[in-house]
């Protein structure tokens, strides 16, 4: 098992990722806490490139909360270990200062009505500042010869679907790739959040997935999806408190109505779900 | 002199860039109804770079006014032949919905308070729509090997101020190059809109450059700037009728409250001017 090359400045990265010379680059940016989740991304990454790439940088911007910025677990050297067992070859982690050499960036990027649904609703200017980092973060790792393609977790629907329509509305010269969620045994997505949760509160969780997959078993069988039984599935659950159970449209994120209703299921969506479990907010989705 | 190869599609555009493999590419954004002007900036470009390609696009989403939008002049013919005497390789000049291939953007940028100053004051969501543009041009032209320059006009001061905060806040792999004002031999600064001035307006409005001047030469000599004195010249002109004339800090755009008493001109500064000059709003500015 190789280590990672460790770069903190944007001259060192460029500098490694110059000489390595590769015919195709593979980017992850991350803020950390990896877990499995992320190790995924790493590992498909490295199957498809000569070189792998990885940021991890913990971006206040995205942060509503400075508090949430404040106490956000910082584990580098955990975090290259996990990165070397994947063949990661490059990790770049910078200060804050480097990454906002300019200040704090006064050219942002505005996403929109996609980024003020579900969680933008939740955490509004979180998808803003998400957007400013990952814009910045895919100059930094272009390797500016060779295939380029930087990968993101499903598990993050709403972001993915943000960085996805970023990059076609700036024509940003990557190719994305977009990772199934990895799921603990009996379902629940992966998350740095889910250590937050006490055995009755991680038992309690599934029922994300459960609701998730009553519904997405009725898309696969093109049966109405009576959305109503999830819900019901929900308030069997004293420890959840639901924020949204959703069938959207996978580009607009817009609700799909029809298809929610009594008629049988046909065409492409998406199943968002948020919840609060104690205290911890989790989300999960599915494509159907 | 050589005709350049006019390229329509994103896909033609980039197969034409990759068959040249230049060791350096110049690129420089128009609207077109092109002038000397813009031909400096294409001399400029075509002594610096191997490979020097120009974009002919009026951008809908920076005109506040669909009219405006409509009746902005198109003479590519007439483009074609500027970029020709100036030694231009490549003209690209796509249809809008080749460059919104994705419908409008919905993730757009934010010019932020640099964009709501001076012209972004007269001109609501001006600098945003430009930057939208702007942001993917530089992608659509980028070389992805070799040195790549792209050039903007002095003429525009703060439309430069904020694409080089866009390029520092996103980190583009782009060197920027700012090309002087080109003025006629009384001192105008070249502009498409001086063709809508008669005769005494065209006259009148050389009180734009002679307060620069003015001012511009305390600032040489390190004396007080007494802004008022620019102010009385254009008090002498009636057919012009002064929006602003400012000295401020060239990255920020903040007014040099201190510096324009008087108090001895020290530093850097950037005036700024704007008139209408019978309907005609005309710009200009000096760093001093």
């Amino acid at each position: 098992m190789k280590t990672p090359k460790i770069v903190t400045t944007r001259a060192e990265l460029r500098q490694a990722i110059a000489q390595a010379k590769p015919s195709s680059l593979g980017f992850v940016p991350t803020m950390g806490a990896l877990h499995n989740g992320h190790a995924s991304l790493f590992k498909l990454a490295r199957e498809e490139n000569e070189l792998v790439v990885i940021s991890v940088f913990v971006n206040e911007l995205q942060f509503n909360d400075a508090a949430d910025y404040a106490k956000y677990p910082r584990t580098l050297d955990a975090d290259v270990q996990i990165a070397a067992a994947a063949g990661v070859d490059i990790v770049f982690a910078p200060a804050a200062e480097e990454i906002y050499h300019a200040g704090l960036p006064l050219v942002r990027l505005n996403s929109g009505v996609l980024g003020e649904l579900y969680e933008g609703a939740s955490r509004p200017g979180h998808f803003d500042g998400m957007l400013a980092v990952v814009a910045k973060l895919l100059h930094l790792a272009d390797p500016r010869q060779g295939e380029y393609r930087a990968y993101f977790g499903q598990k993050d629907a709403q972001q993915l679907v943000l960085i996805r329509r970023m990059v076609e509305d700036l024509d940003y010269p990557v190719q994305l790739r977009a990772v199934p969620i990895v799921r603990s045994e009996q379902g629940l997505a992966l998350s740095s959040r889910n250590s937050l949760l006490n055995e009755a509160e991680l038992k309690a969780a599934l029922v994300l997935h459960r609701a998730i997959s009553l519904i997405a078993g009725r898309a696969a069988r093109n049966e109405p999806l009576n959305l109503e039984d999830a819900y019901g599935l929900f308030q069997m659950e004293p420890l959840v408190e639901l924020d949204y159970f959703v069938v959207v449209n996978p580009d607009t994120l817009q609700e799909l109505a029809f298809n929610c209703q009594d008629t049988p299921f046909t065409g492409e969506g998406l199943i968002l779900v948020a919840a609060k479990v104690g205290g911890v907010r989790l989300i999960d989705n599915q494509p159907i």
